[in-house]
């Protein structure tokens, strides 16, 4: 017997991650096509196909109205939020009040440390209801934390570049190589649709093109859920985001002191224990190392590393597309988890 | 003796094109460090190094309040006008009254023919006066009108991918083997420098990169000064502009049949009788054809050509780096006509 | 009851296009994994992971020596060549008598009019086969060949820029409403895997960033079958092909003129009628043009199109994804003919 | 009275270096037009704008025979090499020995302390005379050795991501603030003409666009000239390049823990202290950093640098041109040096 399939609803689906997350959804064997949600109903309701023209020919996007009785009455089990953090973190309670499950992809819910207000600088209508929600918050990183995310009510969906330097560093950190006195050191870069979709001066073709930058060093948000799920200090972990003149895909080069001499098989078995069974984790071994074309387009994060001849100085290069395992895909390998499917249903 | 250095002034220093002539002109030994102007002084005038970064290390360059009175007691005698096309408008008739000589890079005095109005939607605030001067405006192709423009209070710089195409066909159209009743086609690619400086979802990175668009069919604004100058019907000039994921140049394919069969050194002869003497005008000889890299950084209008075996069919590509020979450069050149230097002059 | 599912097999996996299609043979619901066919074995099989990384971490990929009678004792019916011209061409011959179904992606079998000498310069080894495999052998445009495509032992799939041009003008032509005697004109653009994989002067990353370049100009090689499917005469059709600095897509821009008045809505109705049922097909209805963004990534040809105010000139913009529509994509639409599937099935 | 230009040669000016030093060398005020050399004179020689087109429309540009005897009969001083590591070695010592002053823009000559065998892996005709000579010559770089290039008769121009990573740590290292057992790290990003004009399979434009990807991690050559000139042991420098996807530009972010906690103001002291007098290093000044973009088509290097709150961790960013602070321009900053000019001239 055929079961019925899942309805959800996605808010914010005319952004870069909201467009890959319907993408996503309308492939996917198990769900309903998507409800798309906007705030306020204008007149007429646009179509997903007038802001990204890529999705003509395939019947019709319309919009509807944010409306959380009525969804619950046409039967919406799982609400996808691709929309900026103070949106979410206003919507969010609502949302569970009204019994549907979220996968949040904004920065929102990350935290538990009490970090959000720090950073995000929210101010929630009642203080301690989110508090409670903070605590009950799931880190969507599935290849750490798949049990909690199968029974979550709330999913916080993790950063791009927090997912690429979480994922190479937590099997080592784990074992308890890397000496974490001496300091981590993630250089990331990730092409410009990480930047979303705001058109600005930074954003321009003409700023981007030919170049590369550097920007929010010592100072970057993904910095605290990375030190949290890392259980590192955040003065141990220095991350610098640069801008790539490309329109996709983060590479992170990582380098850690290891705190007694190893060699490269002893790596490879460390990264092999701990992702073995993980069908998104990818390991390249020496002397081939992961590049940002190998993962685009896929919802794989791809590890390597490299080892010095003193088998103290080892680097680690993460690479993954930012708008899947950095974001949409992310979020439907959650939202398989939630559901009891298998982990790679609608991704391949 | 050396002669005193001439005085000018820039008025939108802060775009593309500005920020290009201003480099030209710092490297001009005929010519003293530009005044930069601009409209409204708000509190201390910012440097331009703080929009165009590149322009650090070489001592300061601040903007001072357009005021032409003042620019006449300090020695100015040529005002470059890097503005938009209504600024132009109503800037030129006020700075001609103040005895300067203007080159303007806007399109705003291009047109002889009483189309500005419908082109450009133009409301002078003085009619008589605008369409007097239109009158003595001088369109500032040295190629075509280098007698005019060196006796010039005006000189209106042409439009990017009008000096593409009015280059190209010139010599061709003269020499009266064009077939113009069966129609000029132009196909043209540019780079995003040629759209400007405005973020909007048109030049944001993620909208150009791994991508190609045609813009403005039928319909773009350049086509009435390329009839004009070519002594074309409008009807019979089609002219489609791209958008190239490059940050600048231009290429244009232009397809024309002509009226009697000829050979490869007919057409080769034509544009050397033309161009023989022009300096800033190359002719590539097949099989070689222009590409865009070839001109780029250069003051150089790159021309080539392939004719079919029938000797009827005839295609030209012409190249050029649109914020040079297409903007500034030729801004640049014609400076050195309206003062009888050497054409060449600071721009190699 | 469930079906077996179709074995195939791939010669030429390692290029860009062979690449392609083994990915979507890999998604297909009606195909096996197919097998990957070289021509000499060295040693041990390398895997194709180890030319094209990102198709790690899902089993393995080796390649096996191509043997027509070992194909056939393991029941592969369907054979897919994307080799070059001359391996193609002497390849089919014996493919064909050993009784497999072959779609070529090469052009090697495209041309009705023995102009394959001329063009490709084949020697082949029986020519008078060869001539009657040639009349044999059905042009792969599903759009237009549907019904002989099913029966088709061989089917010669399309090239790149042909698809795009032959799609764009077969509704207008057929309608007889273009004026061919004017002589109709494609300016063409494609990113640099048309190109191959073979890295020379050409391919060099610095000679193709920043840059556009016209090649073949009067002399592509796909004039052949673009003037045979559309019943053209090659001196009536001009097709310039540029390299544009990306990795994949293709815009055309075409140029007709009409041999009679007429309005948007007619030339919208001529399409739609034409492709109202064609899956592959999408029109984008004026002011909205097709982008080579819109189809990447997909097996769509997008087409749109402005006409001039004078009702007489056209321009039809026409994109596609070369290693899709273009390529992979078309020869698995085949497939899904050749085997009385859906058109779409596995290509969405 | 006018003193007689400078004579100089240039042999390897097909590739990227050696184009833009033909190009310098062509505008500087204070030298001839360079002889272009070649090692085997084939029939007629070809010209350079036969390689490099934009080298069109100034004249020829003819290859001559290598033959040393007849550089002196002509008068030529200065002798530029952009030839490869192995052809620089057995070159210089017959070039000396001709009493001709060298820069080599090779890493044939840079070390002093024996590597060059290991990293180059050389076969001296004369062992004896290569390690005299290795001594003799000069580290070619400006900011740190004046002096000495200004008497040199043979210099070794610095590699591209050396120069970078050397100007940005000179000042600290010798300011006695950085802690350099704790070991730097730079993460260092290059433009493909880096990579040299060899086609192959890393240098295809599909293998590089829409890409990133780190290489010779540990393993760069590089590695000994930063070594040698900052004083530190190879296992506490590292230095990984990675291809970015643009023409030209390197950006290398530098990773210091600094042995007393410090603040921003010291470090500007100690770089504005260091390079105050020196016309090609600019500093930006926080928030301000340096950006590929800001010295591309310069001959700058541009330096700046974010201190971590707690006053111990510190990022420098540093940027240059490959090919002209990277290679050619600064191969003429070290000939101005050698004949006493302005260390600016002809580099503006």
């Amino acid at each position: 017997m055929m079961t019925a399939k899942l309805k959800t609803a996605v808010m914010g689906a005319t952004g870069y991650s909201g467009q890959e997350l319907v993408r996503l959804l309308l492939r996917h064997p198990r769900v309903e096509k998507p409800a798309l949600l906007q705030r306020e109903k204008e007149g007429k309701s646009p179509d997903l196909s007038e802001f990204a023209p890529a999705f003509s020919g395939n019947g019709i996007y319309p919009f509807q109205s944010l409306n959380f009785s009525q969804l619950k009455r046409v039967g919406v089990e799982l609400l996808f939020l691709a929309t900026p953090h103070d949106v979410s973190r206003s919507l969010v309670p609502e949302a569970i009040a009204n019994d549907l499950r979220v996968v949040d992809l904004s920065g929102a819910w990350r935290l538990k440390q009490g970090q959000h207000r720090a950073i995000y600088n929210f101010e929630d209508q009642n203080a301690a209801s989110a508090a409670e929600l903070t605590k009950r918050a799931v880190y969507g990183l599935p290849e750490l934390h798949s049990d909690c995310i199968a029974n979550a009510e709330l999913v916080a969906n993790p950063g791009c570049y927090a997912t690429s330097i979480i994922l190479a560093l937590a099997p080592l950190l784990r074992a308890g190589i890397v000496d974490a006195e001496h300091g981590v050191i993630s250089d990331s870069k990730s092409g410009v649709s990480g930047a979303g979709k705001e058109a600005n001066s930074r954003t321009h073709f003409v700023s981007v093109a030919d170049n590369l930058s550097a920007y929010s060093v010592f100072n970057h948000r993904h910095l605290g859920e990375i030190a949290e799920q890392l259980h590192l200090e955040t003065g141990k972990i220095t991350s610098t985001p640069h801008l790539l003149p490309i329109p996709r895909g983060i590479l992170s080069t990582i380098y850690v002191q290891l705190n007694r001499t190893t060699n490269a098989q002893e790596i490879e078995d460390c990264f092999e224990s701990f992702y073995g069974d993980k069908p998104w984790v990818r390991l390249f071994v020496s002397p081939q190392l992961p590049q940002i074309q190998f993962s685009l387009h896929t919802n794989y994060c791809d590890l390597g590393f490299c080892l010095d001849q003193d088998g103290r100085r080892l680097i680690i290069v993460s690479c993954l597309d930012n708008l899947l395992k950095g974001a949409a895909g992310q979020a439907v390998q959650n939202m398989n988890l939630m559901y009891g499917w298998c982990e790679k249903e609608g991704l391949n």
